[in-house]
């Protein structure tokens, strides 16, 4: 079985730049927009309305390709479709090759495939400073708005988790290693953590 | 400043051989067991009576020291006495030297002093498997027994913690780093786990 490591995050909270950097130096392929990317020509919806599935949540009076969406709290034709062709395309991406995959609920879809599944995390204020920093000089964000878009993007991914899966998003016991990046440097704890993943996937070898 | 981990732990998690471990490999000083005993001495209670404080609950039936204890939720007299020494004895120990603490809510204790706090938890199964090969062979304990005391323990944990601090035991916001033991072998993964810590104190070394 390939070694496979699931990225969880909150946003603004470098899950994504830890996934790449463990798999540059572990040297397993990288998966996060890609898949959105493949959804799309699979699905033939939009890569931005994929994404807007789970970041933005599905509102009673969304309309999109001519469909009305009911109640958020139940999948609709679309999501369903979506999560399908997910599910099918996480794991022919998990028999491919040793991959991190940020993203995309592939914990959860991976549950029986003994994933290293991590969970990124960090306080507000750091993660509001990610957010400051990776934004573009000409973009004139305010501080207050920028913790109301991290806590609805966090919400939304929260309400779509619920929808795919009974595991609680974000709840420790759902993941192998929580890591809070509020008082770290991201590019100087990678070298150890690809040491304790390389010990993880170690010891599940021995254990098959 | 000095360094100092605490690691909170659930019950058969591994959480003091990974802070024992820690500390060997580190070169800190490891407190654990010491902390109890020097409380008992400050005090005049019993070890076992304090290790119960946190780990048993007090019930409006238990009787110590001649004193009656009223329902849980509440810091009696002695609950008190036990908790302002704890700060003291723990706020020296974090000013003697760089070191490891076990338990004791020194993450709490410690909020001001920029310690790296670790949550160690895993699931029942590897829980109660760690329990029973910890048991010596005379002793013949049912894996339900176990788990119940597993459990009471960590309720107990819990209570005492929300009587000492608001902070929620076990919520990963109130942590640095949240270790599952679950499908790890603890022994293997303390030179990474180690290296990131040193890390992690370069990074507060350097924003000081």
């Amino acid at each position: 079985m390939n070694k496979v490591i699931t990225i969880s995050r909150e946003f603004g909270s470098g899950g994504r730049e830890i996934g790449k950097r463990l798999a540059d130096e572990l040297g397993f392929t990288y998966y996060d927009r890609e898949i959105v990317e493949e959804l799309a020509v699979a699905t033939g919806l939009s890569e931005r309305y994929i994404q807007d599935i789970s970041e933005k949540g599905i509102y009673p009076h969304s309309f999109q390709f001519g469909k009305t969406f009911s109640t958020f709290g139940v999948l609709q034709s679309n999501q369903t479709e979506v999560f399908v062709k997910q599910q099918e395309i996480v794991k022919k991406i998990a028999e491919k090759g040793d991959c991190v995959i940020v993203g995309r609920g592939a914990n959860v879809i991976l549950k029986d495939y003994k994933s290293m599944n991590i969970f990124v995390y960090a306080d507000m204020k750091s993660k509001v400073n990610r957010c400051k920093i990776k934004a573009t000089n000409c973009e004139e964000i305010q501080e207050k708005e920028l913790e109301k878009k991290i806590r609805q993007v966090d919400k939304n991914r929260k309400n779509y988790h619920s929808l795919i899966s009974n595991l609680e998003w974000g709840k420790k016991e759902n993941y192998d290693l929580c890591i809070n990046t509020s008082n770290i440097e991201i590019k100087d704890v990678i070298l150890s953590l690809a040491d304790y993943i390389r010990e993880y996937f170690r010891r599940t070898e021995v254990e098959k």
